[in-house]
């Protein structure tokens, strides 16, 4: 292991790829809140389809100020909590480590960048099913694999660079599968294909994806808001081919049955990812002057909904 | 009272306003199913905002064989329930008598022409708000004007007839307020531009007319749907002025918190009048050919919370 890590955020995303660091021989220091006492005392616990596992004792902390400087920091918040930038990251960071934001939707990285620096902020997109069971107990589902890149403050291609290898080495010594991508923002966009649609209709039809997936209707209608997340994409420079929006519909089909974040958080009465997933999108759409309604409609039941639900 | 009347489908709509023409002096004849024992031996009662009253005694039939031919038959059934007209109504229409269809949406006409005869019907849109609320039991909360027009089997306007005048009177004599209409077809889409927004979206957002008229998001998501349907009544050659979209609005804020009868009906785990509040117009948008796509995500949204919701 190359790195010390510092984990922002200790829930399913943060708690799980953390725990595999450190389990693998990583030096990682965890940020708790609720859940500081019980993990503080009783470490980690996960229970993965790749094997269970406890982590008898980990650095746990509930300030930052407590912490070490880290090579790494781990931003694993929910984005509703981006707030909390301000005061969480610059503790944590040495003047050559770097922010790699784990975190949904679009336009994450650039509020991190804005604290951190720009050259000093990476992104990755997680493609894994996990949630958070118990105080410091992880239930990791199914998939695992990060897709990283390294951020550009005008989002141009920030190409494959040394730190990203590094990172990348740490992980898969992890056994965390990495895609190394040259273009985050077009990864960001190939994810946002798949959670616009889906966590947005599985919330406003209280469903999983199976079962939306098994209604001729809805996947119709997915497909059609794919359509327009492809048409922003295009417009930021970054056009996708129909044949990959195909791809993630045959591949949602092969997924098992779960509830995606949103719904999750939803069923939960937590607020919802609508800033990152749907009006930072919006506002990109907005921007080069395209409408997309079917978007637009989602997100504005989403905020109706999510407004109720507190 | 000038006629006779059959109320084929005893419930909020067809119970209280066949009360209210039996309570004026009407002989009226009332078809149920469910109700029927308790119909029988204890009448009607309605809880009104104009005053309660119980009919102890009612004619009270569960089979239209043994019903009385009848001047005027009240057509006020679920539309989707409307697989039974082709034997619900030709034993209870006279020679010379007419199906008045109070039933919501688009088409609910043609499809009683078509075993009536198209010059044996008459529309009628029931602007009132009333729930059965137990076995012959009906509370009447607001509203209760119709607006009455001919059917023509081209929905070119069938102008004011005198037998429109006739029945329009015997209502009146019971205090229906009527608005006695030349262009059924134009009431339609007047109907539908507040049906399809309001019922459409208080089931997807499990909402009150209320809760939704407070968000703003909400409000410009309405307006923006109510303009789609203003798109498909124009290409139908019945151009509403947009004023009358905001003047819709203005009128919804003021009303009393309600439920709309989409919503009772997904509450009580009935099935939505989907055909006739939404795929109806949907296929007239596809034959002017415009698209309508925030009517057509609420269409299929709604087509999956039914599914799921039986």
């Amino acid at each position: 292991m190359q790195h010390s890590y510092a984990i922002v955020g200790t829930g399913a995303i943060g708690g799980y790829y953390g725990a595999c660091l450190q389990q693998a021989g990583a030096e990682v220091h965890f940020l708790l809140r609720s859940d500081y006492d019980v993990v503080q005392r009783q470490g980690l616990r996960v229970d993965s389809v790749d094997g269970d596992f406890v982590l008898p004792q980990v650095n746990a902390y509930r300030d930052v100020m407590e912490m070490p400087l880290c090579d790494v920091v781990i931003l694993a918040l929910k984005t509703t909590q981006n707030h909390l930038l301000e005061k969480l990251l610059p503790p944590l960071l040495k003047d050559n480590g770097v922010v790699l934001v784990l975190q949904n939707g679009l336009g994450m990285e650039d509020l991190a960048a804005a604290i951190a620096g720009p050259q000093r902020v990476m992104g990755g997109l997680c493609f894994i099913c996990s949630n958070k069971v118990g105080p410091g107990h992880i239930r990791h589902l199914d998939y695992k694999a990060i897709a990283l890149g390294e951020y550009t403050p005008d989002h141009t291609p920030g190409g494959l660079t040394p730190r990203l290898e590094a990172i990348a080495t740490d992980f898969e010594a992890a056994n965390i599968p990495i895609r190394r991508t040259a273009d985050l923002l077009l990864a960001r966009w190939q994810k946002l294909l798949w959670n616009i649609p889906f966590n947005g209709l599985s919330v406003v039809l209280r469903a999983t994806t199976q079962e939306m997936m098994a209604d001729a209707a809805v996947r119709q209608l997915a497909l059609e808001i794919m359509e327009e997340v492809g048409a922003i994409a295009a417009a930021s420079g970054r056009p996708i081919a129909p044949t990959y929006l195909h791809d993630l519909i045959d591949h949602t089909d092969q997924m098992k049955p779960y509830l995606t974040s949103m719904r999750l958080d939803y069923d939960a009465r937590r607020p919802l990812e609508l800033d990152a997933i749907f009006n930072n999108p919006l506002q990109a759409a907005a921007q080069a002057g395209i409408t997309v309604p079917r978007i637009d409609m989602l997100y504005r039941q989403l905020v109706f909904l999510d407004a109720q639900n507190r």
